[in-house]
């Protein structure tokens, strides 16, 4: 990075936020294009969020060069947006390394650094703990300003309305941030500009606003119609005070996110006066200042490795299809024959492959926004009046619809589908994302059917299910990448409620496999019968109802039963030990192992490379299973090997 | 009810809904009198949420008598103040049955009444559910129009402000009346009435709402002030729009929700008129009508029996104190020599106990209102800000914020303490208030640690725990109702964390209990040991992390293992048997049992007869561990009787 003839002259000279303190403020707008250059370098070889992070870089200086970080609370919200903020904050050197297994999260995260506060991944939580921070400042810690920075999606969410209304109560000083790039007109950028110039000199910051107002009067026609147009959009109506206004908070802007003086005047006066809550609305652009990225639809969100000059991503190749596209298809197909079917997404219609049906039936699929409880209990609704809606959201998401899946659907017994994608580990997005409690939290519910597909034909067929179990709530599960390559039915057909398959029979151990771990349970036994050990591999299917004829049968006809699931402790496992519990079975003394995702949070690598971690790889299948029939063998003061 | 010389006689004429088609407004006002009469006559009798019920009187007759439910989708919001739409709709001669076993819920179900086509008990649903309808609805299944009535509390929930945003982008034609008891002045009556009373006859709603203003302007000043003063309190500001119209909702309001005349008029024109999204503005008193109700705190909220006449309540008198108050003074105690402790509640400091803490250190006592997600996340940054939350939320109230829980404290092992007030079957509130799943989704989570008391002196000594707890995330569970009566400690000891304790050493079957259920579990052995067996009783106090070295020392000293615990399956014994399986102790043949509450929803009784439903009485605990004895027994060739 200290090459002859550097190509980031200023940002070379910056270890930290603090040397941002001794730069001119033209150098800062000089960082912000190196920053811009080096982000767009580092997620060309990385792949990654690019766009989020492009629409940042001038705030991530200017907030860097203002407030005083890491006494100063800089959290942002979902955290997708934090490469230029990693780069400046001592992370510069492994950059190369994010997202990958040892290296940087792709995401903020307290264990990575002390600039980064409250870590994200799951959105609109910022303002909640800035308001933490804030209120534990005032109660002697050791706080300085608390400054969240949330995207005008997030903000919509009940959770940061939750944290607003809370926030404006106790008039507690914080920043908010409006990272807000879904403004359709251009900031008046002109007139705003020259006020934001003033701003450090005047008066209180409650007073300021109504300083623009006046300004804003006083502009010639289109100028002023811009701003006014501006505030509108805000505000929701001509003249009236903001959203914001009414919780408390203080509103400043429009501002332009990508004017470095116009930020820098903003963000010193609003610390130098603010009392209370501010909100500090910046226009921003997402993918700003790479042009493939600004062209694109998506603005580059997420991308693989691309090359810089042309844009084009380096998109490996599948050789079997996603299970989130065989969803996306098949569901499609179900609705063309059965008009009940409605699909409901919270923010995620291409992740959860519902873009498809949307695009077929576009009255059929609601897109709710950032707002899983009201998904479910919308999907809730729909059902009791005669509907059936499948409710397409990732595992991790549903724990933020967890209440309303017991209080709404399953006390209920109403038929809501739910297609929970991404079950499992996800890779690098890492633990935030990670899938591994819905299983746990689903299956000890009374009403609820749990399916988990070994692949992705078997995720055909319990649609299909789904579409005709209509006498109470079901889920079923699917991982994140490629189905197994098995060959796909026409259609899926529903399959026997509470009922598993054997797919290989044997006579020692019986690997009874829940969900897509399927191939590696099958790749475990033939790991065993090369070592001459004979194995019944069967799926279960259901984790509930359990298919207790199945269990019976393994455990009467094996010395051993391994359980493999993607999930954690508290799920299928533990449902067929609670079974053979009740059932008295356990006074057999079969040996029974329960492989499940261990107790910690695994961080991002390839998803492989994750189970190995996990304990779940094919060799550690194996490795449980001949440790369980030599236990069981010595049990009865035999040895099998 | 047919006196020869009845109080109720426009009430006798009503069987049901229809039946007001037939009565004239005068007679619907005469109707809501005997209504409330019989209302407050009821719970007299039986005790239950009386000031809520008498806030909705007059809103009850309205909406039954302008629209035509069951087909017209009536929904409650969290359906506490439902006794006189139960008492209009069919369910009038089984009132006296209320929150006791084999009668009436206490809320409105779904599996009692076509009336009750969505039930509720948690806040906040009721609008996510009526657009499921009126979705469904527009896709031509079998329903009405669909009305939420929503309080001014539960209203502020975010998920009540994700309907609401979803509903205005919608535009689909609902009804929502925000039932506003919270008004600090009253409503313009004078003046509105008579724009309500044109309401009917003048142009369509959109429009009505600038006339009702022009008519305000004109109104001589006293009335005109009152008038805009309330609309002020609902805008936030002179002249403005409402939050509701800025998601898209016509609002109409506010008016008066005692007056029948004018309520009648405003649903009628709303109802004749509507296109999109409706707000209805009402504004009643909590308790209207019942002087001893509205003279009180609470407004008699939830009572107990009482005197007609005087109001006087009948307070059950108690043995112990309830393990709500001790959790309240002790932390109260703690806070008081640990100026980093502070206590968070989501709109339940008195049932909590926090109000105790709050009157002593009223600056530490955070009421976020009904927001538990919020909730939980602001706790997280008040813990990575250095201080010591007390998260104190009902179990099944803190399923809301089940990701937070997740994503911002167990992930980032950030040290909240959760206080989980009724945990287990909680009584007359029945299966919605059931603490069932928290230790199922609270073990299975890296980091956290989870405790449940015995008994009450075991909470002094679990709050002490949690306050030098300071490491990670810990959580604590106590059941609702009285402890055992045992003595209390002066100040509770920190516990060694993971480590269980033994509280009667015997030699034939170990009884495992978890929490309070412990009492049971006594009981149970003195039942088996009448019969003989000798028993072991231990208390484990936590799920986790599990005492291994105890467990240990039970299977092999016994023959039997049981674990006793008011919760799901997958919590408490299920990470028994992970542990026993993975250790390879059920190779050993022992008969185990894991005591949970069954695969069902149970509906509200005393908890004694709950728990015997569930079958978790003593006589259940030994017989389940005379069952394991013999099949053990029988296991070896042997017979223990």
């Amino acid at each position: 990075m200290n090459d002859p003839i550097s190509h980031t002259p200023t940002l070379d000279k910056v270890s930290g936020p603090a040397d941002l303190k001794a730069l001119t403020d033209a150098e800062l707008t000089a960082l912000a294009g190196e920053l811009r250059r080096e982000t767009i370098d580092v997620v060309s070889k990385t792949g990654g969020h690019l766009g989020s992070s492009l629409g940042v870089v001038e705030l991530t200086v200017a907030i860097h060069a203002v407030f005083n970080t890491p006494l100063d609370k800089l959290i942002w919200d979902v955290g997708h947006q934090c490469y230029p903020h990693k780069i400046l904050t001592g992370r510069r050197d492994r950059m190369l390394t994010l997202r990958q297994a040892g290296g940087l999260s792709g995401f903020t995260k307290r264990a990575e650094s002390e600039y980064d506060p409250f870590g994200a991944a799951h959105s609109s939580t910022s303002i909640s703990a800035a308001l933490g921070f804030a209120v534990g400042r005032e109660m002697g810690m050791p706080v300085g300003d608390t400054i969240a920075v949330i995207g005008d999606g997030a903000i919509t969410a009940g959770m940061a309305y939750e944290a607003m209304n809370h926030a404006g109560h106790l008039k507690t000083r914080m920043f908010v941030i409006l990272n807000d790039n879904d403004m359709s007109i251009a900031p008046p950028v002109g007139a705003l500009q020259r006020y934001f110039n003033d701003i450090a000199v005047k008066g209180p910051l409650a007073t300021l606003k109504a300083v623009a107002e006046g300004v804003e009067a006083h502009l010639p026609g289109a100028v002023r119609d811009g701003a006014r147009r501006a505030r509108q959009m805000v505000t929701g109506m001509p003249g009236g005070a903001t959203l914001f206004e009414e919780f408390g908070f203080t509103y400043i802007g429009p501002v332009d996110g990508h004017d470095m003086p116009q930020l820098l005047a903003t963000l010193r006066a609003a610390r130098a006066r603010a009392t209370g809550p501010v909100l500090i609305h910046a226009v921003t652009v997402k993918g700003k200042g790479y042009a493939p990225a600004e062209g694109a639809d998506d603005k580059y969100h997420g991308v693989a490795k691309f090359d810089v000059a042309t844009g084009a991503q380096v998109k490996s190749k599948s050789n079997a299809p996603s299970y989130t596209a065989v969803f996306g298809q098949k569901l499609t197909e179900e609705a063309a024959r059965d008009p009940r079917i409605v699909g409901i997404t919270a923010a995620m219609p291409g992740g959860t492959g519902l873009d498809v049906m949307a695009r077929r039936f576009p009255a059929r699929v609601f897109d709710v926004g950032i707002a899983e409880q009201h998904g479910v209990t919308f999907a809730a609704g729909l059902a009791a009046s005669g509907m059936k809606p499948f409710c397409a959201i990732y595992s991790s998401f549903l724990q933020r619809g967890y209440d309303q899946i017991v209080h709404d659907v399953a006390l209920q017994n109403l038929p809501v589908r739910f297609a929970i994608d991404r079950a499992g580990l996800v890779g690098q997005d890492g633990a935030t994302h990670a899938g591994a409690f819905d299983v746990a939290f689903l299956a000890n519910l009374p009403n609820m059917t749990v399916m988990a597909c070994g692949d992705e034909a078997e995720l055909c067929h319990m649609i299909a299910t789904a579409v005709a179990h209509d006498s109470g709530p079901i889920a079923f599960r699917y991982p994140r990448g490629e189905g197994r390559g098995v060959e796909m039915p026409e259609r899926g057909t529903a399959l026997p409620i509470g009922k598993g398959r054997v797919l290989k029979q044997g006579s020692d151990v019986a690997l009874l496999s829940f969900g897509a771990h399927l191939s590696e349970v099958l790749a475990a036994a033939d790991l065993l019968e090369a070592e001459g050990i004979s194995v019944t591999v069967a799926d279960a299917r259901f984790a509930k109802p359990l298919d207790h004829a199945l269990i019976d049968t393994l455990i009467a006809d094996h010395q051993a039963l391994i359980t493999v699931e993607q999930g954690s402790t508290g799920g299928f496992g533990a449902l067929v030990l609670h079974y053979l519990a009740g059932s008295g079975q356990l006074e057999l003394g079969r040996a029974i192992r329960t492989m499940v995702l261990p107790d910690q949070f695994i961080d991002q690598a390839a998803p492989a490379q994750m189970y190995d971690w996990a304990g779940l790889s094919a060799r550690d299948i194996a490795t449980t299973a001949q440790g369980a029939l030599r236990r069981e063998a010595a049990g009865k003061g035999l040895r099998l090997v």
